[in-house]
């Protein structure tokens, strides 16, 4: 099954805007809640059945992280909503998956939204998953259509207390996701480069039509990609250079770390595009030179041949009265003639070097 | 019948400006006003017969929505054009339905033109009509083309009090009526996407020449639509970025989520077009190995056969000296050499990889 | 006869700027001066000989159109420089019709250089004409290569006192054969647009050799007409922006107006050009798809044939021991053969999904 | 000979910068100086041996201009560097003939690069040639390969005290020698225009393989001019936007029309490569339907007489029993099918449009 | 072997950021510290084997230069990290050598990213090796992946004391070292000018299927020095328009002189993209003028040959009842008529022009 070039979100016409539907597959059967509590001393690990219960997160002492896999439950979303005091339109956009990477600077929170690529082990076609992610004072809410495995190295730094994680506040957990997402993508552009190259290899061995379709995909694949990083570009951008309180300051050298490895990401992609256009054009080149020596092969054996046969079909024919026929040498005559004839010709195309 | 690719304005060459003329064709009989005042309680639903009857409208004290369908008649705008204190140049605008999207920004009143844009269930030509709102203080004013059911759905919450659109002013009516246009597009594009999906399947597995005809006319509906949605981004852009007094603080982040989707829509016909551009490239690709793999046939055969030919014309002649058809093994001898000579050139073919 | 695609200055090397030299056809024998001086009550309209006689106009208490058609003269242009007080520079690029459109602010006018295009009834090519304007705080001057009806429109407005145009100053004035000039690419891009329908419709239906030079032609005019609009663009979107007390605040809001017909213009010129790049596209596929089925159709009855007529070659040899030719059936035998053969292939080719 | 598309520097890679190497082929054999001094009354032409003879210039009262006509002494720039205070960074530009046109405001001068484009009366290449100009306070040093007339109406204009060169300073003489670079280009436009018009009529009536290449060659010079022309009008941009008391204001309207030239100069660059583009497209499309139509004449002959070859095959063949050879009517209803047959294929093809 | 397109982090998703690991081969075996302490007058070179032996670098009262070569070890880097004050992230980005060339401005320090380029004697492909530069008050440490001869032209400068750079602080000592990155580039582009010049003259004498691999491959290289030099300018850029204090006044004007030759470079590139992009349409032109040629000369002997081959066919029949076989000039009319039949098919190609 093929994924949808465009998730668009199926509210009626005219529908208030906020009206709270989950658009997108249902990839989760149960929506999972975890909490992680923690300061550089202690941690807490929950796993609450209800949402009410995070509700002390905001409030607490210490840096609070609420993980929502699984958001196709209206109403746990419009809970969230009223614990952390999210605006409708904000819950709108966490359930309507095929949003745009985006960030929106609110009075009390920073609101982004990110995109989540995988690539599956045997298939070609980037999966995608979206990712909210409410980054408030003192805690952050991320919510996922299901739960994956990208956060796991986050959360073995914060069990295991590595790095400064544990150090500092909300805002570098959500960097240290976002880097997770980004690096995410590093990991697709190296399979595709991996592909780029044994394709280019095939094509200057032994180019076959499964090599243009794959070339075509690839290109494809790119088109979509690109669709998704230029906003993840600009949203980290946006989120370095706005001014929240909310972002420490020392959290700044570490965003702009993440936002060189979008651009080059960025730069990968265009550079890939590139090389797909230029193995396309070969391709078609080489189809080209293929398609001339078929036909020079054609053009040799055919125009050195067809008068001869002329030939033979003359000296084939019933005339009563035809001289040559009776010639002591008519016969080694006509061999004589056949050879010169098909000598020139091959001397001709010799010299429009075509042999 | 096929569209106007540029329906422009015919006025005379010279023409005084602010000349009222209707441009465009005529597509409803009768023009029909529909008029809805409300505030949070009350809410009170006019069809008057002429256009004198809203002349109240504009000093009222509550929310006063008066929708005009049918622009052909000049007069009924020239009296809206004294009621609401229009500019004869604004005038001239809504009466022009080739007009590019815009928004200005006058001292007592906004003016907007939108294209809404609808797809009939058998065709595959984009239509368009002109939509123009003229947001003021405490009334909106909207022209349209003809009576469309494209503000049904922000009629049933007025009537039915749904949202907190009876609780807002003209600003946020304006704003429900432009999400729902931009929302119009979505459905288009969801229409386009899955044309686009079924085309790539089918030129994967068995293209025709209609295959080609359909991606021509999908990429030059691209043309056109990429022509209406960019000023439309514009458009929004311009409105959320003004300062007016005329909309509330409120509205902002309404715009900037309706601002949002404008700019996925963009993404999203611009990746539209990258793949339809990609999908003719593919298309041309294999009709360029179908023709390689006909002439691979003919060459083979024709080559094939073509020196044997000569060869059974040869025995054809009928030459009195001709020694060979006398010997006893003469006629297979010509078949082992017949066969030898096949069998090279399969040989040379398949060292070629044409077989 | 071709226009030219470039007229540039012909002036020698190192010529001293300022330097008056006529560039370009001349297309009027005799140069004619027309003079309308006017305000709300009275307008008085002249013709004189001498440029001298409109000494007094940039005077006078009323506004004063002075038209110069025919710019050949270099003494009328220096006697005109002198009475309206304009820079050598200024009278070189009225001279010089080779010119790009522009706007220059000076101390005391506003000078412009506007194309008139105009597409003759019968001819495909788009004639060009340069338009300079001097506005001056009380005066328009106006030169034209050639008397042309363009501005016919706007003189009957000034002499029926139509619009307002009597009523406002020479800035109004200039403002109102601006629109014209800007109205007649309308008109152009009309004809152009019918002529692209036409073609398409063509390009699906009997695609010849001649529609594709008629596709040629019109993106070389496109060319052309790209080249004067943008530059059309940045002269109003100045004028517009330009602070000079030379244009009085009403004029504003009819600059933005002629200013929104000039991005449709852009827009739609380059909607042409995609459009017309995406049916040459077409017509190469279709030529390709008509050779595909060229070489089918060869394909198909060369590979059938020319195995038969080898087989009849064989039976036709004058071997003295060739058994078939003695049997009862042999003649039959080689029909079923061949028949069976030809079946063959033909299956074989229904399998290719050749027929 | 072929001139090198790239020229650069080949000072050994970390040698110290400001190192005075001379880079390019040595044009000229002995160095000329050429010494203009003037003021509106006298002037003053000398053509000093050394270089030193020219000490007083830069502080001399009246405009002083120095010429010097071959770079490759090494020693006599340096000399120069001494007298009029350059920094070693502008010897090595001046030197190094292979730069970017470009300009630099210093603290006692300006420096511009500019090139000086021909185009040889026989050849198709353009010949480039650097020029660079050290604008002073009341002195300017040109800098040229060899001598060249492109200065000659400069120097006329002085000697002859035309307009008003000899009234205004070092900027003014500056401006006349960049317009006499600017205006060279348009020469070489014309030239091309030509060229393009003349290609494009051959294209319609007998393209030829040589047509291609000579597309070919333009579309080369129109990168290499293009180049060149981008930088040049950033370069008369800066030189018009900096506010040095080096440029009197009263040049400023000259630079500024100047600069009008370089955009024009770019805007017709822009054109040709599109129109060339065109024609490269145009020139293809016709190969395509050339190549056509030879397939067409092929198929329809092989097609016709294929079949009837093979019919001829069979009644040349010997079996004993061949009953059709005996009848009465055989050989006129061998000629009766034959025609039969090539009419049904003649038809065939007609129904095709082949015919 | 080739090199890898997308060098990319390996560092396991999620981990902590500023974890060191060496990405990319290891070049090198063991690591080699070379130190230059200067001042103008005095000159102190040394190589010492352990990183800590540096500790006294950044505080002395002397130019200080520690050249690191080979970076595998992460312990030296962590060292290093310690005695210069760097940040773990700057130290990643040292470690990560698939980084994209950038400059980040530090409290302290400046750190810059390189992209140093050579193209192999023999082969084609460009070498890439990373060279990260910290330019501190008194002190440069530079990091290479193994020990190149690009630094040995400054080395000798410091040695002899040539040129201004003993003179001059660590921020003059960064731009000569930057210099020689840039000016490598440029040897590059002249081996490939070179190059481009070869294919084009091939192309237009002896175009092979070579010369297309040819020009697809520089295609490729030009994407790949693009994707490296556009990330060049920025940061000398970025270095030019910086305020620090690290950086004396005097060595702007150094800077600017290396950023005319990176947009020289960029020039340069883009051009040879267009040139290489124009030499393969080219060739694609010629393949299709070949293709045309060959379809020519079968067409032509086919259908001479066809027809006739026919005609001998049907007097080759064996009927009872051919009369023409028995007539006295049946054999001369057969030829005569044969010889007419091949004129006229001469004199329609020579009207086709084929011939």
């Amino acid at each position: 099954m093929r994924k949808k070039v465009l998730r668009t979100h199926h509210k009626k016409i005219g529908a208030s805007p906020g009206t709270l539907v989950h658009v997108g597959e249902r990839k989760v059967e149960t929506v999972k809640i975890s909490v992680f509590e923690y300061d550089a001393e202690h941690l807490t690990e929950k796993t609450p059945r209800r949402v009410e219960d995070c509700a002390s997160c905001p409030v607490g002492p210490r840096v609070c992280w609420v993980d929502i896999a699984g958001i196709h439950q209206v109403d746990i979303l419009e809970k969230c909503g009223g614990i952390f005091g999210l605006h409708p339109l904000v819950l709108e956009d966490i359930l309507n998956t095929g949003h745009r990477p985006k960030f929106e600077e609110h009075d009390d929170f920073l609101f982004l939204v990110l995109k989540m690529l995988s690539l599956p082990e045997t298939g070609t076609e980037i999966r995608v998953e979206q990712i909210s992610l409410i980054v408030g004072r003192n805690h952050l809410v991320t919510f996922q259509e299901q739960e994956g495995d990208l956060f796991n190295g986050v959360r073995e730094r914060l069990r295991g207390n590595r790095g400064k994680i544990r150090k500092r506040g909300a805002d570098y957990l959500a960097y240290a996701l976002i880097d997770a997402v980004v690096d995410g993508h590093f990991l697709i552009l190296e399979k595709f480069g991996d592909e780029i190259e044994r394709l280019e290899d095939e094509l200057l061995g032994n180019p076959s039509p499964e090599t243009l379709q794959r070339i075509h995909q690839l290109k494809r694949e790119m088109i979509l990609l690109r669709k998704s990083v230029w906003p993840l570009r600009e949203l980290i951008g946006g989120l370095q250079r706005c001014e929240s309180p909310l972002i420490a300051e020392g959290t700044g050298i570490f965003l702009r770390d993440v936002y060189d490895h979008t651009i080059q990401i960025i730069d990968t992609v265009e550079t890939f595009r590139d090389m797909l256009a230029g193995m396309l054009d070969l391709y078609l080149s080489s189809v080209s030179n293929r398609m001339n020596e078929i036909m020079k092969v054609l053009t040799v054996i055919a125009t050195i041949f067809i008068p001869l046969t002329f030939l033979a079909g003359v000296y084939g024919m019933n005339f009563e009265y035809l001289p040559e026929l009776r010639w002591r040498w008519g016969y080694a005559t006509f061999w004589v003639l056949s050879i010169l004839c098909a000598l020139g010709m091959l001397k001709f195309f010799r010299g429009k070097k075509w042999l």
